[in-house]
């Protein structure tokens, strides 16, 4: 047999246990958001590095931070040959509405194929097909063909604070040639992907207070403005309703535009916006002059409203008026915009259009820069050759609306491209109730990256 | 002595004891919003009709409604003499945020001469003046002046929506030549107020619904209209920041214009607005183009936010795009705008600002129609008479912002006058966290009481 053969032979051999591996993985609520939940988060980074250490790295171990540990990992006996950096994180979204689950959002389900639960996409499934990948390569053929080094945080879903200064910090201990993420989707199932583009981040918390208590809306109503609706004014004034556009001033200055030859791509990609607007359920999509959808979602910066609570918000009714109201509002960003200077903007704007009579508080939640790399690297390349060999389909070249904090940091600090090998599906529910991972996808995906470090071996 | 110094010994004498009783009855939490606390709402009903009945009513009994139960009562043994309609409300208010109270809600505590629980002024403590101003009289002459009919409630604070049908079916048991109301505030302190006129209220919940689920802002974002967003843009709307009037179509159109001797009147009022304004803790206050604080308080009707819930609200931050968003809105109203035809306005008016994409489903709470009647009556000017007796100090004719949905009806029904004689201040805190009420007021509201049934007795 060939070495493919051999690892796709090993892969089919191994699925029930890998799954059960992977159950494991995601009973544990690593909520990185919770601070109840520190304990929980820790167990999974010492479940992660055990698992790295059994698959035949020679170092796993945690690096602690001031919050949640990172841990690292390393298997450098390819002598001669590249060096891979695989990120992940293994910490995961909070579960809540947990009563739209179909089954607990910590107790690992199959149906239909798919894994269900809390991370199973995002990312605990998908970063643990290298792990599995690596493993397959010491166990079949005794070595691997790159050299692999894991760096797996505990707080990306959080805005990834601490990961930064350990990168910095073990610099010389992560030094690379190419960074690879599984983090992403495909296109759609059946279409492996490449992603070449991230979206930057930054989400703000804005406490609006008026009186110093709550009022009775019948003795003080007409006197008093009201918190909640200055809030539902000021997040009302960052779109033009007519253009759809984002109507904080500056907000689009350092955009890069999207290329023609981008633009057609995109347009050959099977993408039916009439199946996609039945799919969310909804009788309209949010329209931006003439930008199509895929065009909003991976080149265009958005704005968005993620919670708000105010008043009375119980069943039945309450005639108050109430003395603060809090919106969690973020914006996606593209290249060039910058996170801090988008904030910058962003606060002067509703500092502009707050009413006399409330106050307004921005509290900066974190951010992350966008990322884009040229599609032609010949690492992207390698990429597109290892998943078109596990899936048999050549990948779609793509960008993705979601962010990956640390993307741009380990390009900036390392010089050396990324690749975003995804094998996430678009329905898989990240971020909301009813996660769930194609399984599928989650051995072809460990195939895929197999296949790559063999590809990145053979580009030197 | 003549009866006025007994009364008021009597009084004296029993302060303790009575304090001790609205304790109790404080104690208990009839939150009537709350369906898990039916049990307590109605404990409060049979502990008033044991307290009616002790205090002498020949009839003390529970009305069964498809809600909570009316209390009922009545001493109609002065032969001859008028029938004055107590009207009064048992349940009170949610205690929420219970975080807030210096001391809980529903352990009754007096500081600084003033008595602090859920309830004290709204309207526990204010009703309870009636049944020992009965109590006085039976007890010192062995007979009152008038007789008395007891109407109390436990849904006032969801909008009386059982109270209507039980005064239709019981109407002849009620026939009386007079209302009287303890559940409105005095002027100021040291100012006994007599109100004659209140708003009305629509209150509605907006249920906002866009994408099946709530989905990924990063993979979703700038395709799909958020909802949290749209229901801000559909609050935003119903008011020109520039006017500061409500801007929904038509909502102006019944009202009924301020007269040049009110405003004349209420320009007296001791009412300072910067002090006003530093008691809320504000920098600045809803203004309407001419229209004084006053004006826009008791002749003027409003839109208010009483709630807001979407998304994320929890500490941290969620990249969430929201699949709902939920609004509490209320508009007071004055004569002779209908809550009716007002909800019907302002659910045109969201439909029409409604963007695609999202749907919208408006849930009718309740309502109640503003109120106003002759200050010149002379029900009215004997209750002025005893307010005076009871303070020293004659009392202010004023209006009221507040809504109690009772009065319309009372007034259509017996084609009586009403008479809303408070005991409140304005900084007890109805509907608030810290609710309290000024025990001095407590009492000098017990002799008021008395003395206006001697007062209506002296008319015929």
């Amino acid at each position: 047999m060939s070495n493919a053969e051999t690892i796709l032979a090993h892969i089919e051999e191994h699925r029930g246990q890998w799954l059960d591996e992977v159950c494991e993985f995601l009973r544990i609520p690593s909520v990185s958001t919770d601070a109840e939940r520190d304990g929980e988060v820790r167990r999974a980074a010492e479940w992660l590095a055990d698992k790295l250490r059994a698959a035949g790295c020679e170092e796993a171990e945690l690096w602690e931070t001031p919050g949640h540990p990172v841990v690292y990992a390393a298997w450098r006996q390819a002598e001669g040959a590249p060096t891979l950096l695989v990120y992940g994180h293994y910490d995961v979204q909070p579960e809540e509405p947990v009563d739209l689950w179909e089954s607990p959002p910590f107790e690992p389900a199959v149906r239909d194929g798919r894994l269900w639960a809390r991370g199973a996409a995002d990312d605990k499934g998908q970063l643990y097909i290298h792990v599995k990948a690596l493993e397959s390569w010491l166990q079949t053929a005794g070595t691997c063909p790159a050299n692999l080094v894991f760096l797996m945080e505990g707080e990306e879903e959080v805005g990834s604070p601490n990961i930064q200064d350990a990168v910095r910090k073990h610099q010389a201990r992560l030094a690379c040639d190419a960074v690879v993420i599984s983090d992403t989707i495909m296109f759609a199932a059946g279409l492996p992907s490449i992603t070449y583009s991230l979206r930057g981040l930054t989400y703000l918390q804005l406490d609006v207070r008026g009186p110093k208590g709550d009022l009775h809306s019948g003795s003080f109503g007409g006197a008093v403005v009201n918190p909640a609706e200055a809030l539902a004014r000021m997040i009302a004034s960052c779109r033009d309703p007519q253009s759809g556009q984002v109507a904080i001033p500056g907000f689009y200055d350092d955009v890069v535009p999207l290329t023609d030859e981008e633009r057609k791509e995109w347009e050959k990609l099977p993408f039916d916006e009439d199946a996609y607007r039945q799919e969310l359920g909804v009788d309209g999509l949010l329209e931006e002059g003439e930008y199509g959808v895929l065009e909003r979602l991976w080149a265009r910066p958005t704005f968005e409203v993620n919670g708000l609570l105010s008043g009375f918000t119980g069943k039945g009714s309450k005639t108050v008026l109430p003395a603060k109201a809090m919106a969690k509002v973020s914006m996606r960003l593209v290249a060039n915009q910058d996170p801090d200077v988008i904030a910058d903007l962003v606060e002067e704007h509703l500092r502009r259009v707050k009413p006399a009579g409330v106050e307004l508080q921005v509290t900066r939640m974190h951010g992350g820069k966008p990322w884009l790399t040229p599609r032609d690297h010949p690492v992207m390349q390698a990429a597109g050759r290892a998943m078109e060999r596990a899936f048999g389909t050549a990948p779609a070249f793509i960008r993705e609306g979601g962010s990956i904090p640390l993307v741009s940091l380990l390009e900036e600090l390392f010089e050396v491209p990324s690749v975003l090998m995804g094998i996430g599906l678009p329905d898989e529910n990240a971020h909301a109730p009813n996660e769930n991972l194609d399984l599928g996808n989650f051995y072809a995906g460990i195939a895929s990256a197999a296949f790559f470090y063999e590809e990145l071996a053979g580009l030197k």
